[in-house]
């Protein structure tokens, strides 16, 4: 793999902090909460549903998916849910979001490295702007990093726009993520350069096969991306 | 005041387009849904005081105030709200996510005659990314703009970061807005330029008084600000 970049790409959930297993955590609590109404995996079914067709709407973030967990709580119960119960819910929403920050295994040593190279470092998420901002600060990884980027989707026409905005040409971005669906597949479509770092817990909606490119390579965690790109 | 730029930057909601009334709207209907509960004057303070204390987590944008109204209509009804009207009020909040996108007047002219120019036009705002982008997309304007900046507030730090991250000088930046608050006074501050072009509705959150300086103007509409630039 090509091994200087202009800009190196970030992605901040599961790929330098701890997401998705407060997601799943928050979901286990609704399920819990609403256990009157349906089974483990009938509420799960039923949650996924809801935010999948809320996602054009709403996007991605704890607050999408607190709206999506009151429709659902609704929804199941036939509306015979008690309203504290919706209070439970918007407080499982609001816990989520002020969840502490845990930084993974390797991140400083990455990040430390690669910011003492001449590539500009970056974070590309979607999400909420704010919980992506807060969740930068309370890391301590503010000062590695350029800037913060975030889109609405993980799409290629999202990439490509970002690249008209960074002023970068494909061939000189790199993009590390956790997610093959949206981290790594429309990066190497457009003709950038991509490292998948996988994380052992994923959301359904993100999951893609592996991809064959001369432009992707998969590592099997963080710190190996300093090998790959020879700067040990 | 200086004619030339290097980027012009518009505040989106009620400087492009019409949104505020719409927010109005969506209250108003809340407060009639809930009006078993309180007076119209009771539920808008107490929704208010409800918005206020979770600006923070929540950020703007419409998935917030439903989240807040949520809240509200537990909190004044002490949980003796029906569950189908915590349906009705996620409704509403959709409702409002899906708004017609109505244009204010002149926008097209002034952005039209600016892109002639040799300024960069962005548009930066805050609020819901996924929402100004289809609000964008809707409008008919994309074309006008290099870029939608969104940040997660419009205070002194956010435009300093802001022009860093454009790699722009203070006064090659021009801002135009209809909030003093968070379109004008900042950015004053921070050395670069506005034009302040009021909207017959705002919320009180964003109320502020007149800033004396010869970085900022007062225009009566949009179309004004071609006169101040001279670019008719």
């Amino acid at each position: 793999m090509k091994q200087k970049f202009k800009i190196i790409a970030f992605d901040a959930d599961d790929t330098l902090w701890v997401n998705e297993p407060f997601y799943r955590e928050t979901e286990e609590k609704f399920f819990n909460l609403l256990q009157d109404f349906g089974n483990k995996e009938t509420l799960n079914n039923e949650l996924f549903k809801t935010e999948m067709q809320n996602l054009t709407l709403y996007g991605y973030g704890a607050k999408g998916l607190t709206l999506s967990m009151t429709e659902t709580a609704l929804r199941v119960s036939n509306n015979q849910v008690k309203p504290a119960t919706i209070q439970s819910i918007i407080d499982l929403g609001k816990a989520l979001i002020q969840k502490p920050l845990v930084l993974l295994d390797g991140v400083e040593e990455v990040l430390k490295t690669l910011y003492q190279k001449e590539a500009l470092l970056i974070v590309v998420t979607k999400g909420d702007l704010l919980d992506q901002e807060r969740k930068l600060t309370n890391s301590g990884l503010k000062q590695y990093f350029h800037h913060v980027e975030i889109l609405s989707n993980k799409k290629e026409e999202n990439y490509l726009q970002l690249l008209k905005k960074l002023n970068v040409q494909p061939e000189d971005f790199l993009m590390i993520g956790n997610s093959r669906k949206s981290d790594i597949i429309p990066v190497v479509n457009i003709g950038a350069y991509a490292i998948f770092v996988p994380y052992h817990t994923s959301w359904q909606h993100e999951e893609a096969d592996k991809v064959e490119s001369p432009n992707c390579l998969e590592a099997t965690s963080l710190t190996e991306v300093l090998n790959i790109l020879n700067t040990r």
